[in-house]
C-alpha cells in the first residue's frame, strides 16, 4: 500500500482525489499495489465533500508523516507550491505535479533536490494536460536525436481561435465567449499573451535538449493581434491560424519561440480545434509523430498526475532519472533565421512567400510563418 | 556498458544497428550507460556491411555469452523467432521485438517466461511501428479505465485507400502502385485481409483489458471489397473510408473487430493518410487522446525497438511488469450489437442511417459504420 497526499483542493486536486477513488482497481493493477489518499492540504474547508475527513490545513503534518511517500502538488504558481514541493522532497517524498510555472522556472533545482534525496519529481501533467507526452518523449523516443517539437499547447487560445474561425467572431467576442464558458480565466493574459505556451515549450526543450531554457528570455507573441480578416483569408485555402510553440535544433543552435502560424490543411495540427492540444515531435529515427488530446481540465490533468503517482510507486527504490543541465543563452536563437514559407499582408494585399527567413520577408504589416 | 545482439539482419534489424551506431550519444544519455552491439545473427552473409565483423550464424553463441543482456528479435514470424526468443529469455536475457505475429499468438507464454527469469519481454514496436503507444497506454494512462481503442494500424491498407481516394484508382490499380513503391509486399494478403491489423488490435486489447485475445477468433474484414464508388460518395461529404481496428468495453463485455469505417471530417483519424498510422484511445479520466506517426519502415520501427532496449537497461534489476491473463471468449463480442451511425448503399441508392446496431441496418449491399 502506498500513501499519498494532495496539496491544493481546486480543479486539478479534486480531480486527482476523484481518479484515486473511482479508478482504484486500475491504479492498483498498474502500480502493483493500492494507492491510498491520506491527506488533502487546503486552507479552505469543504464540509460536505466526500473527502472532508482527509482535509487538513497544516502541511507539516504531511511533511512529518513517514507513511506518506507521494505528494501531488496541485496548488499552482511559484509561491507556497515551491516551498511545499521543496520541503516534501527534502523529507524524502516523491512529488508529482501539473504546475508548469514552477517546473519551467525551478525545475532544474527541484530535480536536483529529488536526485539528492533519491526520490522522484515528475510533471507529465505540466505540458499537454492528460496527453502522454513527456514520458514518451524521454523514454520511448530516447533513441532519437530530437530535431523539432512544435505544438498547440494552450487550450484557451485554441478555443478562441476556433470561435473566431468557425463563428466568425472578432477576438474580443471570442474571448468573451471563452470566458463565459469557462475556457478562459477572468484575467486571461497568461494565456492570450502566450506566456503559458512559453512555459510549456521551455519544459519540452529542457527535456529534449538536456539544458535549461528560461521562459523570460523566449520570444513570445500571443494571439491578441490576430485579425478576423487574416483568419478569413487563410480559411479560403483551407488553412487555420494557430498559436504554435516551437523549439528545435538547426546549425548547432537551439531555437525556441511562440508565435501564431498559418497551418495548412496538409499538417495534422490543422484539425486540432476547440480546447484540444497536439504536439508534433520529429526525431531523426522515428520521423514525425504526434500526441493529441485534452490539454487541460480536471479529469484529464488528474489522469496524468495519477499516472505519475503510479510511476513513483513503481520506481520507489530506483528513482527515474530525468534532468537537465544549466542554460547557455549564447546557443539559443529566437528562430528568426529559420527558413519557412510565409503568409504576409498589408491592407487588402496578401501573398504567400516562398521559403525565406524572417529577414527576407520584406515590409509587410502582418507576417505569419506557414506550417505544411 | 550494456551488450546487445540483433537476431535477423533485414529491414528492421539493419535499422536497429544503424540507430545504435548513429545515435549512440542519445542512447547512452537515456539509458544511463552505453549500449554496444556485439552480435548480429543471420544465416546470410553481408561482406561489405559496416557491421560485417559482428555477423554470426549460430544463435547459441549469443545464448551462451553471459555478457549479452539484451536481444532484439527482428526475424518475424512464429518459427525460429519463437524458438530463439524462448531460449534467450530462458538464458536470462531481456528480449525486445517488433514481431506482432509472435506477440499476438504467444505473448502470454513469453511474458510468463520473462517474469519467471526476472527479465523483460518488450514489444513497443509491434503496434504502430515507431509511435510511442504501448508504454503510454499501460503506464501514462494507467490511472484510467480504458473504454475504447480504435485506430489505423496498417500502413499498407491506408496507403492503398489514399491512392484510391486521391488518385481515383480502383483497388487493383492502387495495390499495384503500393507494390511498385514498396508499401505493399508481393503477397499482400496479411495486410489487405486485415490480419496484420487484427494481430495489432489483439495486442492492444491484451494490454488494455489484461487478458488474452485470440486473433483467430476476431471478426476481421479487409479492404478488398471497398468500391471506388463508395470512396467517391463519401468524399462528397468530406469523409474517408479507413480500415479501423477497434476494441472496447460495453455492457460488461469486451468487443473487438477489424472492418472498414466511414470516418467523418470531425474525427482526427480522417486526416491520417498514406502509410501513416494513428490510434485513438479513450480513457474514463483522460477522455480521448491520439497517437500518430509512422507505423512501419526501417528507422521508425528501429526507434521503438531501441527505445525498448533503453527501457530494458533502465530496468535490468527491477523488471517492468506487463502481463495479461488467460482468455475467456464468452466475454468477447464481435461488436455487431454496437450502436453507431451507418453508411449504407445498394446500387446507386445510398443513405446515412441514424444510430443503430448492425442488426437494425436493414437489407443493403454495402454497410459501413460511421466514425465521428
Amino acid at each position: 500500500m502506498a500513501y499519498a497526499a494532495i496539496l491544493g483542493y481546486g480543479t486539478v486536486g479534486s480531480g486527482v482525489a476523484k481518479v484515486l477513488t473511482d479508478n482504484g482497481a486500475e491504479i492498483e493493477k498498474a502500480a502493483g499495489e493500492a494507492v491510498k489518499l491520506k491527506y488533502i492540504v487546503d486552507v479552505r474547508s469543504f464540509p460536505d465533500d466526500p473527502n472532508a475527513d482527509k482535509i487538513i490545513s497544516d502541511f507539516s503534518v504531511v511533511e512529518n508523516d513517514a507513511e506518506v511517500g507521494i505528494v501531488a502538488e496541485t496548488i499552482g504558481g511559484t509561491g507556497v507550491a515551491y516551498e511545499f514541493t521543496k520541503r516534501a522532497l527534502l523529507a524524502g517524498k516523491s512529488v508529482v505535479t501539473s504546475n508548469k510555472e514552477l517546473v519551467a522556472s525551478r525545475g532544474r533545482e527541484l530535480l536536483g533536490i529529488a536526485a539528492e534525496k533519491n526520490v522522484n519529481y515528475l510533471f507529465e501533467a505540466s505540458v499537454g494536460g492528460g496527453i502522454p507526452l513527456l514520458r514518451p518523449l524521454t523514454l520511448c523516443l530516447g533513441a532519437n536525436r530530437i530535431e523539432e517539437i512544435k505544438g498547440i499547447v494552450n487550450g484557451t487560445t485554441n478555443y478562441i481561435l476556433t470561435c473566431m474561425e468557425k463563428g466568425g467572431m472578432s477576438f474580443e467576442e471570442a474571448l468573451d465567449t471563452a470566458q463565459r464558458l469557462g475556457y478562459a480565466e477572468r484575467d486571461p493574459s497568461a494565456d492570450i499573451e502566450g506566456k503559458d505556451a512559453c512555459r510549456k515549450i521551455c519544459i519540452l526543450a529542457d527535456l529534449a535538449f538536456g539544458r535549461e531554457f528560461d521562459p523570460e528570455k523566449v520570444r513570445t507573441v500571443g494571439i491578441g493581434g490576430i485579425a478576423a480578416e487574416d483568419i478569413k483569408i487563410c480559411s479560403g485555402f483551407g488553412a487555420r491560424i494557430k498559436l504554435i510553440a516551437r523549439t528545435g535544433q538547426a546549425e548547432g543552435k537551439e531555437y525556441i519561440f511562440v508565435e501564431p502560424h498559418v497551418v495548412m490543411p496538409t499538417c495534422m495540427l490543422n484539425g486540432v480545434s476547440e480546447s484540444f492540444n497536439a504536439i508534433l515531435v520529429r526525431g531523426n529515427a522515428v520521423g514525425e509523430c504526434m500526441f493529441y488530446g485534452r490539454g487541460a481540465g480536471s479529469m484529464p490533468t488528474a489522469s496524468a498526475v495519477v499516472g505519475d503517482m503510479i510511476d513513483a510507486v513503481l520506481h520507489r527504490e530506483k528513482r527515474r532519472s530525468i534532468g537537465w543541465g544549466a542554460g547557455n543563452s549564447d546557443r539559443i536563437s529566437d528562430g528568426s533565421e529559420l527558413v519557412s514559407r510565409w503568409y504576409v499582408r498589408s491592407g487588402e494585399r496578401w501573398e504567400l512567400l516562398d521559403p525565406c527567413s524572417r529577414a527576407d520577408t520584406g515590409d509587410w504589416d502582418i507576417k505569419y510563418r506557414i506550417m505544411d
